[in-house]
């Protein structure tokens, strides 16, 4: 019997770039998950495993990197026209194809960003015959800030190999509950601690995630008299510099890989010292 | 060998609750998920199948409904309160949780709603020997409206039980993608399409989805010239009134079910007639 | 500026049909989830808003429902053409496309079964200066079984609209923990749990699912003597007999719609008792 | 107002650890995702910002892996006696938690590997006046192999950074549809497309991920009489060798990071050479 490869194409999918690009009066943060494919001569490759004409997978992500390092991004239409003007210089590709996807890219502060909306507000009651507890909460808040946060001089020993970091993006997808001390307007509540947790987020110089939290749940705590205790988990969602030297380019803290996992995981309660 | 049973409870979860509170001036549209737990007497459910003292799930859901249906929403706080006092009027029950989740909640209009932020821009160019072709577009965009949205006088057949509405919730999550006849400012056209059919879904006086979503693509057309062709497709997020007679009261069209699935699923390309 | 409508297509998503067929010796089960699309003379729906020619997605279920109830399934492919054959006798429809997908589908028993397998293997360890606590489980171990299980004689009140099920389908996704009280050869342990829970539940007649959850709990601590505490978790995934009379059948408790939303919620702790 | 640090805590979680481990009879693959959480003297990292006893979470990932190449795994409970040991002899530290999943595990061949079961069937039927198409298929068949699949001597440029490697990991999970010439037996020919796949993708000698495609779509073929064509998709889950260098370990081709994203993405489409 014989076979005919009537169709075939390949690529690398969900590229996730983080840029910063800054200027003097603000930072403009850009997260996009790329695909890339190419069609062409790649038969032999499939028939024979002869892999001389492939762009590796892995070479096309270097190149989205490369090509974001570059210059500005502007708009996802003129990146993919830029990448794919790229790709068809290959002698052996005969189609090349991007698809962009805007994750984050709204700014809410000149270095700070809060993001792609699927954050929710919750509470729980629980009534018994002791009376009736109330915790009001928020779910997959995502923050961002591009400026103010370092994290060095943590323990060092035989399993570290993380260096120090004076300015490194903090990312995290915060979730915090917190009870009261007696009944408030529960949406204006909800508003006001919201509402402090953002701001400190934004203008705290952080030394690390931890130090961010609970600069967090004091400003909560401070806004809202009524609130009694404060309880915060902040993933750590890394923007990890990608290594552009390999390339030939320098990284100069604006191109980064944005990952899911693994993360670190951050935790923390407050309440009122008496 | 003895047994003991150490602790139990029982509830249910996920209650899709859409509640419309209409005024003169505008409608409060809010969609919660709800869950409900209850502990007490209810050993002899697990021990010996002996089920007169359970309150079944489904029970609890009509609870939900039937406590919506008789006042102002107020807040989940407030809401949960009011449930847990009432699961609490069982002697069986010693001790009621609630937890509800906002899903929805922003107005962006007097009775037309702009959803829950899992939006995102999306991009796709392909380059060949042909040149290059731009499609952007846009994923997800959650869109509800309370009023000027009938579905009626449609094909009656053996299959048919849906009876006529005069004035339903439309509920979509907006896919859309569309070419341009000439390279533009490509974030400002972004902007320019997704604002068109926001205004026209708000606008328009519904006849049901794909009249919805012609006025859309209408609206698109006319306010970019540079776009060349618009493809929308519109799931049919059904919000179903919920059944209150057995319940001994009337639904005023303002509680609803909120289903995912099965789904409507409403699908139209259009482009400029030369 | 003249509007031209290229293309249109609308159908039903996410059609949910849980069917059992039974026979003297076993039980057939089909889990499906089915996409109907249609395309045709439905232009004025569009332009117009007149719906005459359009056949309501409600309807497409109703039929989808209807055909699985006149006989047997038989295969994805075979259930796909009789469907499409189906809307090809209404004279506005000039394609009909269905999609199919299996979602549960494999016998484990007679009557019971197990499901599609994104069940994990779960542990958990904690150290301190008290020394280690080892907690193994699963989650996600989905199974259904379509004899031996009523749900009767429950509470009554103003708010219950359910009533007595003497046969029901019992559908769960379960959840389980459990803590030992002297190390065992873990792998082993968690085999002989996992299959005394699955032993019970196809085994046991359920008179409710809090009964069912007992029936496993104490089947798992009689099969692992360093058994000390078992907690099990059980959504209620109900499948819920569709409604055929308006469309003219009988419903021989054969056809079911499936819901993941909202579901019931069992829980229990047992111990040995000492 | 003073603030009190009532609790913390703080991890790395999904951590996504595969290990390889080879006897001459046969391998044994783990996939596992493992969270680490501790506590004990951090507030300073909280109030001060003073990280100096803080254990990195990405010494924690670190860690975990390094634990995993120093020996054979065993079950998920031994392993996390291992780990949390480990941490609670820093002395900062009074308590560690380990929480771990396992997603793949279960062996199907030698070396070859079929994974964690979110597989479905999938059937596409359409019907206008030329008559009916039916595709059947499968989405989302994961499988792996730990021997006899290479990747070198692909195109080398300036953005090549990926080196060759003889013998890597192959995991994917496949999506297939074909068409047939003639009606068959769909539930028979389900089956026999599926075995044959899975046969050419176990005892194939890989020498790129587009080469096994094309085997896997040729034995289908072979197998199958009325097969038509067969289109095959293959998302590349690569699982990356971690370098254990830094860490005072080799890597003997047995620890790897699992990703799900980016991957690279090979299709094909086959059909028979009349």
């Amino acid at each position: 019997m014989g076979v005919l490869l009537t169709h075939n194409a390949y690529g690398k999918s969900r590229v996730r770039l983080t840029k910063v690009e800054r200027t003097a009066e603000r930072h403009d943060l850009f997260e996009w998950s790329v695909d890339v494919q190419l069609e062409g001569d790649f038969e032999p490759a499939y028939t024979e495993g002869n892999n001389l004409n492939v762009i590796a997978t892995d070479t096309m992500r270097n190149t989205v990197y490369a090509h974001a390092a570059d210059g500005p991004l502007g708009s996802p239409e003129a990146f993919g026209l830029l990448l794919t003007k790229h790709f068809m210089t290959y002698p052996q590709v005969t189609q090349a194809s991007y698809w962009g996807r805007i994750v984050v890219g709204d700014a809410a502060h000149a270095h700070a960003f809060a993001g792609n909306g699927s954050e929710q507000r919750t509470c729980a009651v629980r009534a018994n015959e002791q009376g009736n507890t109330v915790i009001s909460g928020l779910d997959n808040l995502m923050v961002m800030k591009t400026s103010g946060s370092a994290w060095k001089d943590f323990h060092r020993d035989a399993y570290r190999t993380l260096p120090d970091a004076e300015d490194r993006i903090l990312a995290t997808s915060l979730t915090a509950t917190w009870s009261y001390s007696s009944p408030v307007d529960w949406n204006v509540a909800h508003v006001e601690v919201r509402t402090a947790m953002l701001k400190a987020f934004a203008g705290h110089r952080s030394l690390g995630a931890q130090h961010t939290l609970y600069a967090m749940g004091e400003a909560a705590l401070a806004a809202v008299p009524a609130l009694a205790e404060i309880t915060i988990a902040m993933p750590n969602r890394h923007r990890i510099p990608m290594n552009l030297e390999p390339l030939g380019r320098a990284n100069t803290n604006s191109v980064f890989v944005a990952t899911d996992e693994p993360h670190g995981l951050i935790k923390g309660t407050l309440r009122r010292d008496m």
